[in-house]
């Protein structure tokens, strides 16, 4: 049995999310409030001594944190015969290569620059944003959009049911909750990147208990 | 052959530059110079529609962007029996696991926090930012600071020689540009962080060729 310390909407907690449960692997979810700070409290910080989700403990009690990470390792991890779990990346390497570039443009190029404490940091820095919704709109918004684009072009020669052909992958596990923040910081994803939305559509038409379960609506996310 | 494009400043470029080295992959270098805005260049667009450094183009023509990407592609090649490449990533999966989440720490807490085209932002969104050395200093510093300290902690039951173990891995390759880039901006990284002065010494010592190789001020990099 797994643990994984997350919380509902952090997308990066989201990733992992999906991964465990398209993967069917069975976890313990406990809820790290990070609009109550519980990511700082002592017990967390033995956890994770970074102090930001998500952090998986796997059944054998190691930790490990950051969600790529994570990702990879479940991906790694081999299964008695009989039992293989789902795969999120395929055997090509140019594909693999091409997945996990789609990873970072949304890992590194923008989610970073969204999240709460960069957005919190960004405002209390500066003297002419007046509130939360001025922070988001001229600094998230505008990193998202920019990152959405990229992805968008990069998926034009890959892109059939999901964003490298016609198998769910790590880069899609990334997009759904980066999709999601895009709709919290006022892009309109459904007219600007129709492309994406079609991703979208799919994942929750194929996989819908996966979609739902790790939705940050989800009862138990 | 590969062909990498790349700025010598670049912390993302410097990462490849160092995985080719210690592979020993041949390799020809075109600059693409983020201060005079090649990355926009309608030629290099074609190469990397994100106009972000790096880029590697592989002996069949294939292009691979973002770093991590790259680094995963080259250590997942297979090489005729008799000449495999050195490796960066270990054989056992938690390991694995430790260093892909040093990896993220740089790679997504850190450097998209601190780069170039951030900082601009930064510093033209905010009315009581005077100049370039005041936004890296309230902005970018304090990001680097805290990614590096966690990285600092994770690596406490990990480290010997380099990071992870005694092997040089992809967390020393993303670590070091990342303490250039501290220094540039000022934070005392010999006294703050002597743990990972350590690494670096140690990857000077053990693999001097490709650490000055790979150096933003060696003269073709």
């Amino acid at each position: 049995m797994y643990t994984l310390y997350s919380y509902n909407r952090s997308s990066c907690s989201w990733r992992v999310r999906l991964a465990l449960e398209l993967k069917s692997l069975p976890y313990t979810l406990i809820p790290i409030n990070l609009l109550e700070n519980d990511q700082n409290s002592p017990d967390y910080l033995l956890i994770n001594p970074s102090g930001v989700v998500p952090a998986l403990q796997t059944p054998t009690g190691e930790i490990i944190t950051q969600s790529i990470a994570i990702l990879e390792y479940l991906e790694e991890i081999s299964f008695p015969a009989g039992q293989e779990t789902f795969k999120l990346l395929p055997e090509n390497l140019f594909q693999r290569a091409q997945i996990r570039q789609l990873v970072q443009v949304i890992a590194s190029d923008c989610q970073p620059l969204q999240n709460l404490h960069v957005l919190r940091r960004f405002k209390a820095l500066t003297f002419n944003v007046p509130d939360d919704e001025t922070a988001r709109s001229i600094w998230g918004r505008h990193f998202i959009q920019k990152a959405l684009n990229s992805y968008n072009k990069l998926v034009e020669s890959t892109m059939k049911n999901f964003s490298v052909g016609d198998h769910v992958s790590f880069a899609d596990l990334c997009l759904i909750p980066q999709l999601y923040n895009a709709r919290r910081f006022s892009i309109d994803v459904e007219s600007e990147f129709p492309g994406l939305m079609e991703i979208e559509n799919n994942f929750r038409k194929f996989y819908p208990d996966a979609f739902n379960r790790a939705h940050p609506d989800y009862k138990c996310s």
